[in-house]
């Protein structure tokens, strides 16, 4: 199948993410196959012209490639797994491409699922969040085959700015979550950074100024850390959906005999988030593990360290 | 006393760091009487007419001036309150500045000893290393009297780059103890995020590369990643000094009532990395805990998470 036969491509998960994703796709002219959970989310593809399916299945129907952008591992698991889900739907010569960010161990499996059936099948997670959907400024971690991540390159370069394969089925999955280790340390040192210099009766925003020139530089102290002076804990990346990758990478980690103390930190500090209402706030929302209470019920949150 | 006036300056503490930053002070056109534990390690600057000085609080008699940059805060309160030490033997409207990176609640006694004597005391300790301090680019944070700050201008403008003032005595330590806070967690980010990569047998120099571009992004990973796959652990900044640092940071903590999960964990594994033979290794070594034993043993060092 040459670049230029991938004409159509089937899309699976319309929310924030996948929504922006599919309309770059639409932008560098591919014909879309749309199906979403809630169809609602799928209308304004749709009013542009993408062809609205009722089933992943029916999506992946007569499609050259699918891409996939579901929330949990098993939704990644029913979507392309189930009798009538993508894989069996999926045209021989098919490439199905999961962005997810979902199990390595999973990915795995859905391609040796794909490869049974012939078609090739990619685990290609990003990062970047909503801004980087939206701008199609994603990082694209790749694992799979390496002639289908080729293949895939024209429908990554619409939505995405670094593109990297990583290796063979899972190996995107991998790296994602190496990208979510080194990030959740940040975050929680961003967070306790800002608590100490808080409770010593700096300025905080001094504070990051200062820092932001040297060895304490992280793009969650730059990025986040204004956020969380502002008292903004809107979602660029939903708590409950950064517990999911820190479990993921806590159970491929412990798979692998290896211990990671910070990652363990992390999943505990963002797990006490959770169960204290902080799942659809945003990642910097660590920051009121460690805040007042009033600001802490201010914004709806009953946990703390 | 106008910047014009300050025209000798006491050094005190010629080491990697120290030599440096008085080397600046001499290119700026400031006269120097510089005093070191060691004096082989001052010779340099004497050959550069440097006056030689038998003790802390010679080094300080006459001088418009007074920094010093040892190692403990044992060492700051020898140099600064014994008999004979630098408050006693400094003259009446002197600038004393502690750029050693030492206990805040130790820099207030020295502020009060010093104005007790009618002499103002800075605490300005820096962040940035042997490179920061060998290409006078350091980031220096002050804390103390803020027109004694102002007075101070010219010397941290010939060792410094970014430079600010954080309030009263102790706020300039405050500060270092953040950015060690933030630093420490992204440090075993690093470590942990390569760890993982490795296990998972992806290729690190190309995960470090591919996070490079994103919300991972951190200056630990990206200039202590790249060492630590070349082996190489080699001291910008020694183990036992940032043990020592995360210490002050967590009595201070305490003290504030406060609870840093992170920077507890961070003082448990640098403080493993010393008890296991790591003390003059660099930072990066936190990497060692998580290697395997023949790259441990390669690198002198038992410990391992």
């Amino acid at each position: 199948m040459s670049d230029l036969a991938m004409r159509t491509v089937g899309f699976v998960g319309t929310g924030v993410m996948g929504a922006a994703m599919a309309g770059h796709l639409m932008d560098a002219g591919f014909k879309l196959r749309v199906h979403n959970r809630t169809r609602s989310k799928a209308e304004p593809l749709i009013a542009r012209g993408a062809q609205w399916c009722d089933s992943p299945g029916e999506a992946a129907t007569g499609a050259d490639a699918v891409i996939t952008m579901v929330g949990f591992p098993s939704d990644v698991e029913e979507v392309y797994l189930e009798p009538g889900g993508i894989v069996e739907c999926a045209a021989p010569g098919a490439l199905l491409i999961d962005m997810t960010t979902s199990s390595p161990a999973l990915a795995v499996r859905v391609a040796a699922a794909g490869a049974a059936r012939g078609v090739a099948v990619l685990d290609a997670p990003v990062s970047g969040g909503d801004v980087g959907a939206r701008d199609a400024t994603l990082t694209i971690m790749a694992g799979g085959d390496e002639d289908a991540f080729k293949r895939a390159r024209p429908l990554f370069e619409a939505m995405g700015r670094t593109i990297a394969f990583h290796g063979g089925p899972g190996a995107g999955q991998h790296c994602k979550m190496a990208n979510q280790i080194a990030i959740a340390a940040s975050m929680f040192g961003m967070a306790e950074c800002l608590a100490y210099a808080q409770a010593t009766g700096l300025d905080r925003a001094r504070v990051i100024e200062t820092l932001s020139g040297g060895s304490a530089q992280s793009w969650s102290l730059h990025n986040y850390g204004p956020r969380v002076l502002n008292g903004d804990f809107a979602p660029g990346f939903f708590v409950k959906h950064f517990v999911k990758d820190l479990r993921i990478a806590l159970d491929e980690a412990r798979a692998a005999g290896l211990r990671l103390p910070g990652l363990e930190l992390a999943e505990l500090l963002y797990a006490e988030l959770l169960a204290g209402g902080g799942g659809e706030l945003g990642t910097q929302a660590i920051w009121l593990l460690y805040a007042d209470a009033a600001e802490r019920e201010a914004a709806g949150v009953t946990a703390s360290v």
